[in-house]
This record gives structure tokens, C-alpha cells and sequence, in this order.
């Protein structure tokens, strides 16, 4: 087998400079990022970071691709014998109904990153594949529950575009509004649909 | 009963001017409006529109309130005697299933003018305003449909926030991707929850 001595340094330059882009969100928001407040976060030479990306903008469009990444690979390993609950968990991992500081200012961020994409073919072209991946994650549980029996033979890729507006609809009234209980309502209200819908 | 023979004329200007925001809006889309872009769309006295407001985004808080009064005020003239067909009616004004392209850029500004809630104090009491305003219009009709006894005694409200978590999902989905069948199966997966959870 052909090693790339080089490889795993480049990839783990490549995450590197993502969670310095992820701390630098953190910090300055979408509006007061900056590609030097991005390599002010990063601890190796400045230079890489300046050498691969050109802008805010490119290392963001990098930035979301990368978050997607983790996000499937984390749920990949989550499967368990139940597919409700393994349902309910990618569900509670999306749109957590107790979220902590940290989660409450992704989520911000996420609904101010996607607001660019109303204008930006690029943020446009994230979203849509962010949008379509989540689809294909939560089709495959809710296709599992069917295989296995557990849960009725529906539409899964409908129910599953049901399950991301709902959490999409809730993530940007929870960073556009003070109306905490809404978002409570809505999981709520989604629980109950699923258990209905699915639930032989 | 007093009469305050300037109050029409008032109202009038008021009408007018967020009409103006409305086509400044359309023109030239958050980013690109400015008090000066409205006030070239204002056929009365310009010195009235900036007598009136301070700023473009004192001018989009109160349109953003003018635009739900008029919203609220159409839906309540479309009461008939099918529950169902009203909440669907509510539905499909929300979020039209085949847009015109007028219906779709007010939608993309909606989101635009949203993403400014996530730092704006004024823009997010705007909105809460107009979410609270929206779950109370769905909860009524759902309410008819319960007295009438044409639907289940369901909690009211929950499944009007569930609703509107989707309408605002996948209006955020219309906008900001170009998923549009996401938008078709997250409504035609909605009208089947609403026909499990309410039909009797």
C-alpha cells in the first residue's frame, strides 16, 4: 500500500485550522471574523493558513464541510438496537432541548452563516449539501426502524424532511427570539408525531 | 364619539410610507437599502419620511409590524365552515407550495431581515411579536375546528408551534438552498400530520 508520509501532517494542519476558525466564531461572530483574528487562534505558522485559504469567506465555506464531517462520523457510531431512540438522539444532538452557552452560540452562528446563503452561491451550495446530508443520516435511522420492523412502512425521506424543518424552524426561532417554550413545544410536538407516524 | 379629523390622513402617510419600504425592499434587498433608497420610492413630501424615522432599521421595525397586521387582518376575513380548509389555507399563505417570484423574494427577505435578530434586541422582539402573533392566528383556527367538533382535543398551541417550526424551516430551507422538493415533502408530510393528529 502507497503511503503518503505527508498526508496525515497536512490533515491534521487542515483540522487545525478549522477549530482556530471555530474559535474565532466563537469569539467575533459571523460579522467581526476575520482571516487575522482566524490566525491569531491558530498556534501554527500563519503563513499555511494565508497559503491556503484567501478570505473569510473560503475558510467558512471549508468550515462547514468540516462541522457536516464530524457531525455524520459522530451519529455514524451511535447506533444502537433501538431505531427510536437512536432517532431521538440524533434529534436531541441537532436541536438539544436543554442547550448549554456553547450550543446555544452554534446555533446562533449556524442561523447567521446561513442568512449569507439567502445571497451566496457558495454559503448556498453548503447549506443545501449540510441540508441534504442530514436527510440522508436521518432517512437511513428511520430506513433502519422499517428493515428491522420496529417501524411502520412510511415515506422515510418525507418524514425525514418533516424532522429537519421542524429542527431548522426551531433552531432560528431559538437565535432570532426569546421564545424558549416554542422550541420546547415543537420537540415535544415532534416526539409525538414520530411516535404516531412510526411506532407499529 | 371624538373624532380626530387628521387621524385618516396620518394613517394614510404611515400606509404609504411602509409601501415605499416595501418596493425599496424588493429593489434593493436588506443590504442594499438605505433611508435615502425609501425615501426615492415615497411619492409625498420626503421630509415627513425622515421626520418619522431615524433610521432604516427604525423604518423595517415598524414595517416589519405593519406587514403582520395586514397578514393577520387578511386571515381573518377567510373564515368559512371547514376548519381544516382554513388551517390549510393559513398553510399555503405561510408558504405557498408554488411561490410566484414576488412571494419568493418576500420570503428571502423575511430570512434576510431574521438573521438581524440574532444580535439586533430590536429586530428580535420584532419577531418574537410576529411568531407569538402567527402560533395565536393557528391556535384559533385549530381551537374552531375542536368547538366545532371536527377535530381531536389536541393541545392547540403545541400543534401550532410544531406548525409553525415547519413553515419557518423550510421557508429558512427555500431561501437560503435550492432544495425545493425539500419544501414539497416537508408541506405534503405536514398535511398528513395535521390529518393523523386532528381529523376526528
Amino acid at each position: 500500500m502507497a503511503v503518503d508520509p505527508d498526508a496525515d501532517e497536512r490533515g491534521s494542519t487542515e483540522t487545525e485550522i478549522m477549530e482556530a476558525t471555530y474559535r474565532a466564531l466563537c469569539k467575533h461572530g459571523y460579522s467581526g471574523l476575520s482571516i487575522s483574528r482566524i490566525a491569531d487562534e491558530f498556534e501554527k505558522s500563519k503563513s499555511s493558513l494565508y497559503y491556503h485559504y484567501d478570505s473569510k469567506d473560503d475558510l467558512l465555506v471549508a468550515f462547514l464541510t468540516f462541522a457536516v464531517d464530524r457531525f455524520e462520523a459522530s451519529v455514524a457510531t451511535e447506533r444502537s438496537d433501538d431505531p427510536m431512540a437512536d432517532l431521538e438522539g440524533v434529534i436531541e444532538r441537532l436541536l438539544p432541548l436543554r442547550p448549554t452557552d456553547e450550543q446555544r452560540q452554534i446555533q446562533a452562528l449556524l442561523v447567521d452563516l446561513r442568512s449569507q446563503a439567502v445571497t451566496d452561491e457558495r454559503f448556498r451550495e453548503r447549506f443545501a449539501d449540510i441540508d441534504e446530508r442530514l436527510v440522508t443520516t436521518l432517512t437511513e435511522v428511520i430506513e433502519r426502524g422499517i428493515e428491522r420492523g420496529t417501524f411502520n412502512e412510511v415515506d422515510a425521506t418525507r418524514v425525514a424532511e418533516h424532522v429537519l424543518a421542524v429542527l431548522n424552524g426551531a433552531m432560528v426561532a431559538r437565535a432570532t427570539t426569546d421564545r424558549e417554550a416554542a422550541v420546547a413545544a415543537a420537540r415535544v410536538s415532534l416526539s409525538s408525531y414520530l411516535d404516531t407516524v412510526l411506532r407499529r
